[in-house]
């Protein structure tokens, strides 16, 4: 429908063009007003203003004049600044929690994490806890100039993104409200504006704050003590008609195999997950520690057998379930982050061997498996990257 | 970057307008060119003028005229052109050949099918004998004056949209280039405008001719032979960083399966192919026949214990691959095709009993598991359908 120049209609071309230019600064940073208006096809006139209401808000600020390439007087060009904006990242693990604040360069200015063993404690009480750590990284972060604008927290579990419930079963969560006790929990005035699955946010830490923009279309494999995946297709996260896309956990590798939460049998995560590898190789699981694999690491250097037998296991399970996954999603590649990136030199060899004999013959090669360099930091860097990504599709919203 | 109106602008700008204005009629026809001004944005000059051009090239043409909802005068409405623009579907598949004529309302006017044994077959023989199908039933849209502007083959393989190339292990076809075939064999001035895989085609079919609009996020497994499926994903076909996503046939089921053909052992192919399932029914399937599955329909019906085991295990094994299909993409829907369809009423129990224990307890429910009314014929339907999409998003290119 044609609609008039009515100011709503105005206020909201002016909004699209503010997203449009603050786009451009992001990925040609830093860049005059001049190219920004060749970029975008606004006049010169409107990129100004933008910029001056992008400056305001905090978003982006002046950067070193830089010499146009030679071809004539210095530019004055803006980037994104790296402050007070910032993004903060919050994750409940198994065996520990992490908060993070990022500025919207995607710089981490300050991290933490708190080794504690959530598997069956309250939520309530899990989340006070992540509650207080949430609050110390915002005032670590408040001295280095710094203002959150909003918070995502990851969660190992499938959240219903319309009913805003999450079903954890490793953490004993069912059908868990989670948004009241979040909101409760975090400092004031900082809204949270997302609740994600933990494999998902990893997959996207690793495209905006680790090597994805080198992997093309990825499948990011996040073992922990359950096991998800992180599709990526052309740049963004893919995530299913209900949200819970990626449950590689679930895929049945063993159809005789042990028992699973889920119902079934056979689950790669009853075969790979953290807690089966270590009850596997003769190793305690539940003492809360600061690198729950290092006992492993120790065992499987040494040339424990046990160790070598249930990473061998685990290795296989994981190229079975990877043979459903690539046969499915036709990946360019796979990544292994959490602990499976801790055990990747061990596991690897045996993944790659059961992903090479299923259906390579007919797909003519198998995607390479790749590690993540975030290893288990790559969720609760995700988390702040998705409010920094909310911040650039929504200026005047959230940092305001 | 800004461009000055140049004739090269300003004819991509007709072209954009042009594509724009049909694809409002496919959607909203029979409409006037007043409401598709609104619907546009477009003065109603430009959309005489490219409803003028669209009439010329045969793609729209007048309609009825209706009156406006008892608001005034009738307008002068127009709607996609019944003819003479038409588009031609083939499909190579295990047991018969196909071709189909689709005009761009998409209603299906000329369709033959010929009962071949192409397993084994020379490649260039079987694209020898698609021609000769093609030439009968495109004379035969000759006579209702329809006239076909493109083709689009269905093989069941992987296809390499990059090389052209086709590998299709139950054909005996490995890494076949077969565009030159086809083009040799296809009646004067028809284009080829693609080869896809008979699953993807399928899925396509289902979206345009079925009941695929109506399935939300759907999984469409196409059972012949071969086993594979098509991914649509908000309406649109997902087909994966190289093309071959959806290969659901070789997710492994039964690790302790026999070998297949990928390299992979216990493959659904294995376990759920038509061939497969036929032998371990104690039939033939090796003679060519108009309906393959007749005979095992019959052994069903009369409660034959080896035909319903046989059923039985493939119903298992296909639940076991949906159960990594749906945990990995999360679907709103399954829809089975091809022989799956014929056998759905003793084959859904079984899938649906297998799906519902695996991960059904964490992602609260499973999807239904539909049947594509279609059956045999969704692939060549929607080789015609991309035909028919190609020409609404390139009127100019293939239509003049």
């Amino acid at each position: 429908m044609s609609v008039p120049d009515s100011p709503t209609h105005l206020s909201g071309m002016r909004a699209r063009n503010l997203v449009l230019v603050l786009d451009a600064i992001d990925r040609h940073q830093p860049v005059t007003r001049a190219r920004l208006a060749e970029l975008t096809g606004l006049t010169k006139t409107t990129v100004s203003a933008q910029v001056t209401q992008l400056s305001a808000l905090g978003v982006v600020a002046d950067a070193e004049p830089v010499k146009d390439g030679g071809r004539g007087r210095p530019g004055a060009p803006v980037s994104v600044a790296p402050g007070p904006v910032a993004a903060l990242g919050l994750e409940v693990n198994g065996h520990y929690l992490a908060a993070c604040v990022a500025d919207l360069t995607r710089a981490v200015r300050v991290r933490r994490v708190l080794v504690r063993d959530n598997l069956g404690a309250a939520p309530a009480e899990t989340i006070d806890a992540l509650g207080r750590l949430a609050r110390e990284v915002v005032s670590e972060a408040a001295e280095a100039g710094l203002r959150p604008v909003g918070a995502v927290a990851a969660l190992p579990g499938v959240v219903d993104q319309t009913t805003g419930t999450v079903s954890a079963p490793n953490l004993g969560w069912h059908e868990q409200s989670v948004a009241g006790l979040l909101r409760a929990a975090l400092p004031a005035g900082i809204p949270l504006v997302g609740v994600d699955n933990e494999a998902n946010l990893a997959a996207l830490g690793e495209l905006w704050f680790g090597a994805g923009a080198d992997f093309g279309d990825y499948i990011q494999v996040s073992g922990e003590t359950g096991i998800g995946a992180g599709i990526v297709v052309s740049g963004e996260l893919f995530r299913g008609a209900h949200g819970s896309a990626g449950e590689i956990g679930h895929v049945v590798v063993d159809p005789n195999g042990p028992p699973c939460q889920c119902g079934g049998h056979g689950c790669l995560e009853q075969v790979a997950g953290q807690a089966v590898l270590m009850r596997a190789a003769g190793l305690d699981d539940t003492a809360a520690d600061d690198d729950p694999v290092a006992g492993l690491l120790r065992l499987l250097d040494a040339g424990d057998a046990r160790a070598h037998a249930a990473v061998e296991r685990a290795g296989h399970g994981l190229g079975t379930a990877l043979v459903a996954a690539v046969n499915l999603l036709d990946p360019d590649t796979v990544v292994l982050s959490g602990v499976h990136a801790a055990l990747a030199p061990w596991l690897i060899p045996h993944a790659a061997s059961a992903l090479e004999h299923g259906g390579s013959r007919i797909r003519g090669g198998s995607p390479a498996i790749r590690t993540s360099g975030l290893a288990r930091g790559a969720a609760v860097l995700g988390a702040a990257g998705l409010v920094v990504a909310r911040v650039f599709a929504d200026p005047l919203g959230l940092a305001a």
